[in-house]
This record gives C-alpha cells, structure tokens and sequence, in this order.
C-alpha cells in the first residue's frame, strides 16, 4: 500500500464526535447571538493582500498565508530581487491574495465597501476560520475558528451591557461557571498620566498585564528597564495593589485619579457597565482588573476578558470598544465594541468538565438489523413512519452476520437497535433492544417514536 | 477618502439577509441528512498539493489556488526553471499547499488516513467551501459550498435507494418540486458492447450526453467523427429513441440488451432501485433517462440527477455510485455512493419562486425604542423577560430621535417597535405597535411574548 496520505501540519480533521461538539458550542453561541438582534455575515476566505497587509504588524504580515497567482505567476517578477534571493519584496509580484488571519479587519473591510447599504448601528455576528502560518504547538493550529459580535456605529454603553448579557447567557447555557474581567482603557491612560508617564501606556499597560504571571517585583523590574523612574513606578503601585470587592475597587480607583479627566470618565463607564449588567442579573462574577490591559493598543474603552472558573486555561472569551476599526481604509471615526468567542478553548473546558449533553454528540438513535431483502423492506417501511417522528434511523445496508452488525452499532454509540424479521413482519411490529440494557420490547413504529423519543 | 476596499474577483461577501436564506437550506439539508444517520465531518481548507495534484486532469491542477511556502520561499527554486521561465515545473518548488478544489479527494484522503479508526460502512455529510480558480463569470464563483452525502464500504442498493429518499425530503421540506433522473453506468456499459464499440465508451456517454442540447442528428454526427461506425450508430439508435414512462423504459432495455450480461445488471439495479424508492412513496417523479451519462468516467453503478420542475436551471443535484475512490492513495477496491446538493443554485431556485418562508429571512423581532436612560434600563430588563421566552429583541442604543429610530427598525425589517415611556414604566407594561398595520397595544412582557410568536 503507498504512503498514508496526509495533511499539512496544524491543520485538523474534524470526524463526526467532535463535528457533533464543535456544533453545539457554535449553534448555542448563534441563538444567543440571534436573540440579541445581531445578524450573520460571511467573507470569503481570501482577502486582497492590500487589505491585509500592515494591519497585524511585521510579524503578521509574515504569518499571512498567500496564495500564489494563477498562470504565468513568474511573469511579473523582478530578475533583480530574483537574483538577490529578496523574497520578501518579491512576495507582492507573485501573490496578490492572501487567507484571512482574523475576522476583524475583513469585517472592517466588509464594513466600508458596503457602507451605502448598512444602516448603523450596525450589528453583526461571524463565524468563519481564519489561517495564520504559525509554527504549530499545542493547542495552538494553523486554520481554527474565530467567533465575533462586534456593534459598530453607536458609542452608546447599552452596547458593553449587552455584550455582558450575551456571554453570561451563553456560558449558562453551556454550563460553564465564568468570571468577567473588565477593565478601561481610560483608566489606564488615566494612570499612566497620573504617574508622570503618559508617553509609556504602552509599556506599563504591558508589564501589568503580566501582573499574574510574573508577580509584583518582575513587573517592577520590567517598568524600570522600559524606562520608568523609581517615582512613577512607587506611584503606580498602589494601583496594582487595589483589592476587595468591585464597590471598593472602583472607589479606590476613583480617589487615586481624583482630578484626572481620563482616568475618571473610565472610572464612571466602568460603573455604569457593571451596574447596568448586575441590575439586569448576572449569573458570572464580574470583577473589576485594573491589571487587565489585553496587550493591545487597539481598545479605546471598556476592555473584557472571560475565565473559566473551574478549569486552568487562558482566556476563553474576549473584547472591547474600539474607536478607528475603518479609519485604515478610509472611513475614520467609527467607534465600535465587540467581543470574540474562543471556541478552541471552550471546547476543552466543555471536554474537561464532562459537559455536552448526551443529544449534543448523539447521532442515530436506532440501528435497524439487516435479515434480507423483504425484512430490509418491510425495516425502510418502519424507519420511515420513524423519521417522520423525528428519529434518526438507519439499517445497516448489507444483509451481515448479525455479530456484524451490532459491532457496528456499538462502535456508533447507537443506543436502539430494530430487529425485523417474520414474527414482526406479520405483526407490522418491531423489536426494540436497548443496547444499554439489553432489554427488547415488541412495539409499533409509533410507540417505538415515543420510546426513544423519552429515553 | 481612501479608495474602497474590494475582494477578489469571483468572491462573494455574504450579508445577513443572503446567510439567513443560505443557513435554511444548509440546515433543511443538514436535518434529513442527520435523519438518515449520516454523520458530519470537516477537513482543513488547505491539503497538501501532493494530495489534490494529478486528481482532476491538467486542467484542474491548473485551476488549484495554491499556497506560497512561508518564510524565504525562494530558497528551493531552480535557477534554470526561473531563467527559462519555465513556471509549471517551478511551482512545487515553491509552493507545498493548495486550496482543496471540492469535497471528494478531501473525503477520500480522509477515509484512507483515518481507515483504522472507521467503521465501515462509513456514511458521511460535509458542507464546506471549495476554490476554483476558474475565470469568473455569472452563477460561478471561484469560492462556492459544496454539501456532499457518501456512503462507502457497502454496495448495498439500499444506500440508493435512501440517497433518493433524502433527496425527495430535502426538496419537499424546500418546497421545490423536482424531477430524480436515473441511469446506470453497466446499462452504458453493456449498449457499448452491444453495438460494438465497448472501447468507446468514453465517446458514447459524452455524445449522448448531449442528446437533450443538441438533438439527435448532431449527436449522430459527433458519434461520426469520435471514430462511430454507421453500423453501430444504427444500432445505437433504438437506445436514443427509447420512450414512456419508466416501466415500459426498462422494457424496453430489457429488450434490447437481451443476452448482454452486464447491461442486463444494470437493468435489475435501476429496477431494484426505482422499485424500492417506489414502494416508500415518493413526491418527487423518478424518470428513467438513459441518455444520462454526467459527462464523467467516475461512476460505475447508479448515476443519479434532479433537475428542478418549475425553474429552467441545470442539474440542482447530482450524484451516483463509484468503486475506486480511495484507489489513488493506495487504499483499493472501496466501492461507495454519494450526492452532492449544488447550494447556490437552490439559492437561485428558492428566489425565483419565492419560497423562504418568512422565519428563514427574519431577525430581530421586536425593537425597543429608546427614550433615555431610565426608560432604557427599564426596556432592557422587559427585553431580558422576552428573550428568556424566546423572541429576538434590541433597543435602538443611542438616544436619537424618533424618526431615526423608527428608520433603523424599517430597514431591518423589524416587524414590532416596542415603546417604553413614563406611562409603561408605571405600569411595568410596553406599547408593542404592529409595522405592519401601525396598531398599538398596551401589553405585558408575557403578553407581547404571546403575540410575537403568534405572529
């Protein structure tokens, strides 16, 4: 036999097991989405490299997966950079499309190209993969899944709420015991005025965001060698000691940034957002993180972060608003706020904890055994009137040893097997054998639909 | 302004109203197929070119979407191939990954991979994009979905015979009245032999292929030039004639394939298949066509075609039973059936004849309109009792005028406006005003619950 065929590195087959879970999590996330007023879109996998290009940074650009020209790509390459081995300046002569690295710039892209037909606000879901060429690792793979709602065209605070509502709903549904982190951008900015160092956002925002993992004295140490004076850094310290409950958290912030503008209109989103989803009733925790900055320059205010509670993972949900998503392509000044869903990690935590319910990886309920040609007949017959009622059913297709057959039913979980033969023939009845119990009952098709159906 | 962003030619950007109507028929398909105990899988967008080269002829290796290699994909070219321009050879050396180019070789690839893991007979769904780089042009697009149902490990007739039932059930459950075209590629087969030309096979079935586009004179003409005695067109002639319905049809193969073993097969297959498909009631007309060929050497038992009733359009499904798929990779003798629904022509078929029923393109239900924060606090946890009933619901969130909200719920489509005032607040009720006919009633959260569902 020749070589297995195989695929390439970091990407997955998905067979029907993890298909079935994959869907469960997608499809509750969807309704929650759904009934929250938010509508789906898809883009194509592959985007114009102009578009991509420069909106992940040097790195990004790199981990870009580019689609070679149709034809004659050679054509339009330079002999020089040939000769001098530039590929990277060679790239855009031989490749002018690439994959999507993410759902946010195609749904900017999305967002100003069909400007004259979107009526803002503007609220959209989208779940598609996205492909970057990262070296493969645990957990982490080359084509995975992003899940987005984001709300463009309002900077209303309603926004962050319901954001809060959704995921509290979703992981409720999935029965996942959450924590939610929120922070503001505001504040941050707010502080590092305060200090003395507002030109160094980037860099304290970076180093207290590892709060947790490093600890206190790395994070210190780290805002020295970003070149923070011992001043700013004692200043700062009392922020990253802030403690207690988020009524205590948020009055301590407010007195460390008295008089700051920035700092205290972050204090007061941050008030309303939580109070707003806390009278509306939350079933997570929601905690105030003043250390919690998401390493990025892109959020503008309210910043989210979901943890499991009962599993050890990162993040499993993410987000914030934003106020120049399309200001790259031309159409600046539109705020925005969205979250993403995780839907790797949250496949884990669900496998973890042991939570998918048994019709979540479910397939055919019943397996009817194949006697011959008039049994089979009289079973398709049968399975019919089943379906109608909303059974899954299949027989199985060759007329095998009955040894056979019910390997193949147990290796497919199926939890009913339907033995037909002359007796149920004549009695237009089936027999029904639960495979857990082994129990067998002669029924009609139609009590056979109300037996499974209750099981 | 910037120019606008575009996509690449041959792409498509799906709105909300487009995925609304495209999620209805993937999950109209998606039901039956889970009905019949078919399960689904994915596979990787990506497939190495080893894979999915030299599986559709020259030309299609031509039309793959190949992936550039990461990093210094320069390194491996040949000077020689790159100063003589010689880019065919060229391109293995460059790139290792390409775009799959339908649902089949994935699915075969998955099969021998995970061959230790299945258990056969193995029946599988997969609804996944697929890139052509054809040139673009009205109805073809360079990335389309392709839905594919396949059993493989059993030549039971019985997998036929369900492949039609699922197809009369999805059409049904559509709304779509279509007529099932069969043939059987040993009935081609055996009237090859019969007038002597079994070599030319190839020839016959593509010719008469084409009897229904070109009419019988031009057909005749082709058979001429593909190398056709006159001898063996007269005697081929019957076959092209052959009329009635499809009981005299198989007569009439009967009839003239007398003596001829393997066309005499094919017979008692179609009858087997159309008999079995018959006794279980089917809505759609089943047809006999022996002129049905499918232009492709693929299939080697049943070839199956729906055409839909009421719209002019090609083939909306197609499909038909094959013994070799896994042969390529090493993996012989796996005989299998299969039908692959063409998505964006049902797309196209449900549009001309108006039948998305009015769930399939709805979103958002009922939208509140906001009148300032209080009211706003008090619409929202009106909207959190509704949604726990059920019904999709937003606030418009920013306290705009009137005018500019009552706009935003016309052009969504929204069917309710749900106005929360002073006068609702006192009594915990909303004004839910009907777009439709402008009435206005003051109702409870459980209330309007009632209503909108019974909308």
């Amino acid at each position: 036999m020749a070589q297995k065929p195989s695929i390439p590195k970091g990407t997955r087959d998905f067979g029907h097991e993890e298909m079935a879970r994959r869907n469960y999590i997608f499809d509750t996330i969807r309704s929650v989405f759904r009934l929250y007023g938010f509508n789906q879109i898809e883009t194509p996998a592959m985007e114009n490299l102009s578009t991509l290009m420069g909106k992940y940074g040097e790195e990004g650009d790199k981990l870009l997966f580019k689609i070679l020209n149709s034809g004659d790509w050679l054509r339009g390459a330079d002999r020089t950079m040939i000769d001098s081995g530039d590929y990277v300046h060679l790239t855009p002569k031989v490749s002018e499309k690439g994959l999507r690295y993410d759902l946010t710039v195609p749904f900017a892209r999305f967002v100003v190209q069909h400007r004259d037909e979107l009526t803002m606000p503007f609220k959209r879901f989208q779940i598609q993969p996205v492909w970057r060429a990262d070296r493969p690792q645990k957990g982490r793979y080359r084509e995975f899944y992003q899940c987005d709602a984001d709300v463009v065209g309002s900077d209303s605070l309603i926004n962050e709420i319901e954001l809060l509502q959704i995921i509290d709903e979703v992981f409720a549904r999935l029965g996942i015991r959450i924590t939610i982190k929120l922070n503001n951008r505001k504040v941050l900015a707010g502080i590092a005025e305060m200090i003395g160092a507002p030109d160094k956002l980037t860099d304290i925002t970076v180093a207290i965001d590892k709060i947790d993992k490093i600890g206190l004295d790395k994070v210190k140490e780290e805002l020295t060698e970003r070149g923070l004076t011992d001043d700013a850094i004692a200043r700062l310290e009392p922020v990253l000691a802030i403690g207690g409950d988020t009524k205590t958290r948020l009055n301590a912030l407010k007195e460390i940034l008295a008089g700051n503008e920035t700092g205290l209109l972050g204090v007061a989103e941050l008030q309303t957002v939580i109070n707003g989803a806390e009278n509306l009733g939350m079933r997570a925790e929601v905690e105030l993180d003043s250390s919690l900055a998401r390493g990025l320059n892109y959020y503008t205010g309210t910043i989210i972060e979901v943890k499991a509670r009962d599993v050890e993972i990162g993040s499993i949900t993410g987000g914030g608003r934003y106020d120049n998503l399309t200001g790259v392509f031309g159409m600046p000044g539109l705020s925005g706020v969205g979250i993403s869903f995780g839907a790797d990690r949250i496949y884990d935590v669900l496998n973890q904890l042991d939570l998918y319910p048994a019709e979540a990886t479910s397939s055919t309920e019943v397996m009817f055994a194949n006697f011959g040609d008039q049994e089979a007949s009289a079973a398709m017959a049968m399975m019919k009137t089943m379906r109608e009622g909303g059974i899954a059913c299949e027989i199985y297709p060759d007329v095998a040893k009955m040894k056979k057959q019910m390997t193949y039913a147990n290796a497919k979980s199926i939890p009913y097997v339907a033995l037909v033969g002359e007796e149920e023939m004549k009695q237009g009845k089936l027999t029904l054998k639960s495979m857990a119990n082994g129990e067998q009952t002669l029924v009609t098709p139609q009590e056979a639909i109300r037996m499974v159906a209750g099981h």
